[in-house]
């Protein structure tokens, strides 16, 4: 498959807009029904394109859909043809964990070079004389390695665009929570900007999200000007929505009904199980942080103490012949202390990234109802197909469009599970050796 | 000094009983004052002896005291002379932890072979034809080798004899806690067994106890006569309270006011802090107990589950390639459950003896603020002497005699006091040592 597809338009009609191949589109209204959309193009013109016949993103990119060979990726070893996937993820930052054999069907295309960023030095800015304070992060792409300057309701706004316009086919997460109060104490913010950076990195790895507009725009924009223009563009895209399905092109045949249904199965039992297996994990987990870092480290401390305090009396007992066991007190005591500490800290060394993981795919898993839900109506719309047809309210030709449209919606769905699957295996293979690894380290660690 | 001393008893006078030395008598009324106790010897006859004659218990014995060489313990290797408690003791169940060196002042003279004891095989017993059911223990001496019965009510019985023959001078712990419901269940019996046989034991440990009538009643009676004569006859003994300070001989210089006056604050402000001490690690340790076997452990149990569920999910994914990460999830789920384990069974293992060993010594330092009321009592008694002496109320020669009398008391007091002493730190280095051990152990064990 090549790598980039452009818009072709057919010849202008009634109140169609006449276009040209390769030619940029703002679309204006996405609802106008029967399969068309309202456009504009560079000269300002305006008229109808029919969707159906969109098999890209407006401008360069919207989203990419490849279909992988059943050959597997294995077998695609030194194969460039169709290795960008292949080897930029299984040689860039998801080494070792990329599906390794066997057929995973439906695949996004995936950009030749992986993107990444870094959310740093947080910096307090005012405006308005001084009246309203603000916390600005600096966000460094990989792409650019130049630094833009965002504050949280940046990414906030980025969240919304996103959501808007890829929401129905790609799991796009909620940012971090807002909080008012103590939103300027340090821990706070440290804690902000380090899931901001998960946010971003995972967006990042998305190959629709880290292609589109919007995103570059956020990563890359040069000053202020062109962040307000790319804003108001930007808010102005009515390529979003369900719409986006139009504009992707499976290049692989129809998926037949029987097909579709098992899929919006399969993935609707994975993800509501693994939402209830994340959720499971954090609940324990964060009952297990307090007690980590509360009480448990407090008892080590007081029994510590209480050592320590015994071997204090046992000194002023004026009996002779006791400072082995007043030492070893002492020292049992000192030792509980220092356990107190490295108990309290272990979890934030690996407990921490466990839960962060976790709270980062609770987030994924609550897109996914959403986008299912997508899915499932186009389903029981076309399920109804024949009694509109019978009933003369759809054409024939309508309804194979809208078989077709669903096929579509169907590869998209999985190849939206495909990166799902690919990714929560990288990740959960990575947080469980960090965290097994800081367990390790911390019953060596203990001073006994 | 000699192993043993007799009764050596003035000429009758009045109504004074006549005796010859070494004559076994009963006291019948310890209150007749004025340093005179009403007797009966073995041919009926009754009659007053005075208290202050009195050099060592009625019968074989009553309690030693000897004072320890200043040259202390170290200097007096091979010196068979004053070596009972230095070569018995310190060879015997509490090597390496007598005083080891300086001078500690007056000891209780301790039996050339230590006693000790077993508490064992609970069995389930039945009288009046089954309506009422109770539990017999074995006790085994190692005097004897040969195993008594007893049920619990027989020691109370023992502890309520101790208590009011010896509870002036000398630390007598209180029972394990009686109770009603669920006595019969495998785990309390257990407990109440390990309790009797530690509380048996420190009586073991104690020279003026183990060597008592009573108590060797108790652990030798041949059949159930000799049981209920030796009872009755404890029963009627009236050798008891503050009337056994009449029954020793410190074989020592009185010891001046002043000297009294810092031992009885000394002792006293040491038992109060010790008290305090332990009481605080007790209830840092009983926390911890119910945490580390309750909460605690149930939390690893369900991290191991979650991980196990999430293992399951995974594997539900229909995703190719996942096997490595839902093999390393199962693994780190089934170790955490073993983790579980671990952390719930440690406690049995170590922390239970800390906080037994801390629990008995609570049982002990109890028993400390009424001894030492009773010396403080008379401490004040003698400091009133003279405004006595002015008034007419007492002569000379009684407040000598009570002067003499505190400084016995006092005697006693350090005797107990150096005979707590050793045992704390042959305990408490036993204790810690163990808990310590244990808790490497744990360490060690976790199957990270």
């Amino acid at each position: 498959f090549s790598n980039t597809y452009y818009l072709m338009w057919t010849e202008p009609g009634n109140n169609e807009l006449t276009v040209r191949e390769g030619e940029t589109l703002s679309v204006l209204n996405q609802q106008v029904g029967g399969g068309w959309i309202e456009a504009q193009n560079s000269r300002g013109q305006t008229g109808l394109v029919p969707v159906d016949y969109l098999q890209v993103c407006l401008s360069t990119c919207l989203s990419y859909l490849s279909v992988c060979s059943t050959a597997g990726f294995e077998d695609d070893d030194g194969d460039d043809d169709d290795g960008e996937w292949d080897d930029d993820w299984d040689e860039g930052s998801m080494e070792g964990h990329a599906p390794g054999m066997g057929e995973v069907g439906p695949v996004w295309l995936y950009p030749q070079s992986p993107l990444d960023c870094e959310v740093t030095d947080p910096k307090k800015g005012s405006k308005m004389y001084g009246l309203k304070s603000y916390i600005e992060y600096q966000v460094i792409p990989t792409s650019t390695q130049r630094p833009v300057n965002h504050r949280y309701k940046h990414f906030d706004w980025l969240y919304e665009r996103l959501l808007e316009k890829f929401g129905s086919a790609i799991a796009i997460p909620g940012l971090p929570d807002k909080q008012v109060t103590g939103r300027f104490e340090e821990q706070f913010i440290r804690g902000r900007m380090e899931r901001l950076q998960g946010w971003m990195r995972r967006m990042c790895r998305h190959p629709v999200v880290c292609q589109s507009h919007v995103f570059t725009l956020f990563l890359t924009y040069q000053d202020q000007k062109e962040w307000k223009l790319g804003k108001r563009r930007a808010e102005r895209d009515v390529a979003v929505g369900q719409m986006i399905f139009s504009l992707m092109d499976p290049e692989a045949p129809e998926m037949d009904s029987v097909e579709v249904d098992q899929k919006y199965e399969q993935y609707s039992r994975f993800t509501k199980a693994m939402d209830d297996g994340v959720k499971e994990l954090l609940g324990v987990g964060q009952t297990h942080w307090k007690r980590c870092t509360g009480p448990l480290p407090k008892e080590y401390q007081r029994i510590g103490e209480a050592f320590i305090n015994l071997s204090t009396v046992f000194s002023s007992s004026g009996y002779q012949g006791e400072s082995t066991l007043t030492d070893a007190l002492t020292s049992a005591g000192t030792i509980y202390q220092e356990v107190a500490e490295i108990v309290a800290e272990q979890p934030k060394r690996d407990l921490h990234f466990l839960l962060e993981t976790n709270r980062e795919y609770k987030g994924l898993l609550g897109c996914f109802p959403e986008t299912l839900a997508v899915h499932k109506a186009a389903i029981e719309k076309v399920k109804d197909g024949d009694k509109m047809v019978a009933a003369g309210r759809i054409s024939t030709q309508e309804k194979t469009t809208m078989k077709q449209r669903l096929s579509c919606m169907s590869y998209s769905l999985q190849a939206e599970m495909n990166h799902f699957h690919s990714n929560r295996i990288y990740d959960y293979n990575r947080v469980m050796q960090l965290y097994l690894e800081g367990q390790v380290k911390f019953y060596e660690e203990v001073p006994l």
